[in-house]
């Protein structure tokens, strides 16, 4: 079989089915494949639309318990006060564009009274909330995470009149501008962000039986999916700027139902793909620059199991089978990872293989041995749904039948009948997460799944779920268990909260009960527009009844 | 008489010897003129050389009285040593390029044991001396200048990998790095400078006579020459990187007897003509960007005065009679201007018109009526010497009338005969400078000058040169006045004063006695690379017989 014939995709999948008993990993011809997997990625790089953007007030922050972490913008002057006076009484202003937005940020100076004759040092610092321009940054009390994606950004004018770019793509609506060194009188003379996005097309509007709350959280959805969505679907524009599978995910469903830009999911798969290890499981995260190369300390259990589940409904979204069948190695290699870690008795065990990074949510001391066996579980059927698709019908009976068996394991292992509800560990851990992955799986009915579900949220020491991610899976949980009700009223109440906080996108964290709560020890570095909090616009739109009513 | 022919340079010779009797500012005619001088200008503009310069050493400051400014740099380890080891420990290291260089600083970075996965934030401060990278620059106590000179940069590193240049020019021999936020470890890979001068050809080289101090200054002086040489010759690569007509003549004269870079003069004699105020009266500096336009606010009258003398000294070096038949009404109004402030005693009062600024020295309290008495009889006299050359033998006529005037009453209302020394103002001030520009202007014989000299280097309460620019004309007079021996000494004392300190370059500021000497009440904010000071090349080479015995 020549090198050649491997880069025609079809070739490839026959060519697959033919050596897959014989493991396709680390092999010359996966080799090729990851060739041929990365050029499709750089052939599928999306093009970013730039638009630019102009400020809309100069703001001043305003100290007030009533608002979002204490702080409420005021304004201060309109931008053509702002640009008629000079800067130099104005240093520690705050330049508001009115909307959250990532790109490069350039700006002018013009001279006042007398000739410059010196360069003029300005700091700034921009903010997607309102504090974050307002609370001091050092001493930088964030722990593990770099001091550098605060994004301030101290810049020398050597030349009055001679537009500024700031070296750094940068993610907010609040410019905050201070004056560090200068000795004569100038003006800002213009401002303006070179906003970029890879998201186009018209999403569908909402009807006008959908109530304002909802439109407000689907106007916010959309505008955060937006905002991630770049060269590749970034989780955070501000912070990480990355590719990871979880919010690859989430990204694309909720692409699905607005801006239904496959390609951008098809460069994604590609990508994670590419840079897969050696042994076919793929990395969790991935970076663009300076060249494509994944974060090689990071594979996550679930995030590969979720991989399959992306490329089925990517490929069920765009009916491009074709992507499919070239990626089958990848699925085919995502199972056969996990099964590693699957025992005599059908129970996924971490410890099987080695300690493995399960992630499905920040909460501190979850127990997520339930979780990955339901993932497990969901992963397999969904991609036996695939491979009856490409038409690897082998493939298909085998994970449908552990799925089965698995499905079964869990019920006896983890079920209690009586109590309706999962218990994980020895410590017998009640969590929201334990249900959630149990109906996603249909190792419960609906039934079933409403009982515990109901159960959990009623039970004040249960372990609750700590980010927007893991609400994500609740809310679809309750719509698979038919709790339509109570699916709108968590995303009312939940994203709403946020909306009615005065979210211009929706944020990494949100805890309706602590307005400052990080996972980093420090508010202002947590990303306020996050991809994996971007769903809403997938319920809102996947199901109208349930929301748009 | 049409447009056109105004462009023709000749022409334009022609037509300004017709109309000069009725004034030739503010006319329609001069402002083609200076149309044209523009486009010359812009014709003229010089390329420059780029070389990449690598670094030579990682250092440390060491805290030692003995050192200049009480710091001196100790090797701390090689290049490839640092480049091996990751930065992370090394944060406040200096780094040694080895020599004086101006332009742009790139750096890359390469990742260590973990996959990066957050943008790193890194200050650079650059330094001409040691002292630049060991003292804080804040609390800034450097008053009216601005604290935005000082070349510390703080930079976000978004890609580990994609080389950095950080956008400013600086000029530096030694660059403190340090480490403001990062989350993982990585090496420096690379660092350069793309080092930029005009200067070009090589200058002669001394003979096996001259003494290895002599040699110093020279290679000291050619260093600093070669560094002000850019695009104009600016007064210093790092502060304030721009042309005033002073050091023009200053480093036109360093030039003439080194690189011979004529273009250059031509190109700064152009500039200052295009951009004079409406009236004819040159401004005294100039900026290249966003494009040319003179410092509205500063002429000097000196300045103005010492034009024309540059212009003949281009003319005599360069052979090019065109240009100073083309510039020659920005010669006439210059001379024009400075009649005005000429009473009827011609006796130069600056008072008659406006107080205009005269500038000769930085000195506190200097009196400058005799030198500004001096100065415009010297101009005089090399304004008519050019006259000559360009053939208006009228205004040589009259320029040699006036000066011979000016000298007779010079003579009389500030030479005491009997002290043998010039007295100014009423509280009869004794100066070098005042005796310098007496010596100058042929006021007195080289025999009466020598006996002013020696009287006031005696004289401990004498007002004495506070610049190097003034030691410039100090060391003219003297040899004006056969003080050779005294010259040398000088010249070896004063500017090997600095070599002898460690000079890459010679220095805006230099009190042999006050290390932290500096006008602006902040010694790193002193430029250290100052075109003022490179004037020792022009002496070695224009008197071998003095310097290079």
């Amino acid at each position: 079989m020549s090198y050649i014939s491997f880069r025609i995709k079809l070739s490839a999948f026959s060519a697959l089915c033919a050596i897959s008993a014989a493991g396709y990993a680390q092999t010359d011809v996966y080799e090729q494949w990851r060739e041929s997997w990365m050029k499709t990625y750089e052939e599928t790089m999306p093009e970013l639309k730039v638009e630019i953007k102009k400020p809309v007030a100069a703001v001043k922050g305003v100290k007030d318990d009533a608002a979002f972490q204490g702080w409420r913008m005021e304004k201060a002057m309109s931008i053509e006060e702002f640009y008629n006076a000079p800067f130099n009484g104005n240093s520690g202003i705050v330049i508001d564009f009115g909307e959250h937005m990532t790109g490069e940020f350039t700006f002018n100076l013009r001279q006042g009274w007398k000739t410059p004759d010196a360069p003029i040092k300005l700091k700034f610092t921009f903010g997607e909330v309102p504090s974050e321009v307002c609370t001091p940054f050092d001493p930088f009390p964030g722990g593990s995470l770099a001091r550098a994606w605060l994004q301030d950004e101290t810049v020398t004018v050597s030349t009055v009149g001679e537009p500024v770019t700031i070296p750094r793509r940068v993610a907010f609506r609040y410019v905050k501008i201070e004056l560090i060194g200068h000795s004569y009188d100038f003006h800002f003379a213009d401002m303006q962000c070179a906003a970029t996005t890879s998201a186009s097309g018209e999403p569908a509007r909402l009807p006008e039986s959908a109530s304002e709350i909802v439109r407000d959280i689907n106007r916010v959805s959309l505008n955060t999916l937006k905002e991630c969505m770049q060269t590749v679907y970034e989780d955070g524009p501000k912070r990480d700027r990355r590719l990871w599978i979880g919010d690859l995910y989430l990204e694309a469903l909720a692409n699905m139902y607005s801006f239904k830009n496959h390609e951008l999911t098809k460069h994604c798969l590609y990508m994670m793909a590419a840079l897969a290890a050696p042994d076919g499981m793929l990395y969790s995260t991935a970076f663009e620059r300076p060249k494509a190369h994944p974060q090689y300390e990071t594979q996550i259990a679930d995030y590969s199991l979720l991989y399959n589940v992306a490329l089925l409904d990517y490929t069920l979204a765009s009916k491009d089978i074709e992507t499919a069948r070239d990626l089958w190695p990848v699925v085919q290699n995502q199972i056969k990872y996990a099964q590693r870690y699957v025992g005599d008795d059908f129970i996924y065990d971490r410890q099987r293989d080695r300690g493995l990074w399960i992630f499905f949510d920040w909460t501190p001391g979850l127990n997520t041995d339930i979780a990955i066996q339901g993932a497990m579980i969901f992963s397999l059927k969904k991609s036996a749904e695939l491979a009856k698709l490409v038409g690897d019908n082998d493939s298909a009976a085998q994970w449908i039948e552990l799925a089965a068996k698995m499905r079964e394991a869990a019920r006896q292992k983890y079920y209690d009948e009586k109590e309706g509800v999962f218990f994980a560990g020895p410590e017998k851990q009640l969590s929201h997460i334990s249900q959630i992955w149990m109906i996603l799986s249909d190792v419960v009915t609906p039934k079933e799944g409403a009982k515990a579900l109901k159960k959990v949220l009623a039970d004040k020491n249960a372990v609750y779920p700590g980010t927007p991610y893991a609400n994500h899976y609740l809310v679809e949980a309750m719509i698979k268990c038919g709790m339509n009700k109570e699916a709108k009223k968590f995303l009312v109440d939940y994203w709403g909260g946020m909306v009615k906080k005065g979210a211009d996108t929706f944020w990494e964290v949100y805890d309706p009960n602590d307005d400052f709560r990080s996972p980093y020890n420090f508010f202002p570095i947590n990303s306020y527009c996050h991809a994996w909090s971007c769903t809403p616009v997938y319920f809102i739109n996947k199901y109208p009844e349930i929301f748009q009513k």
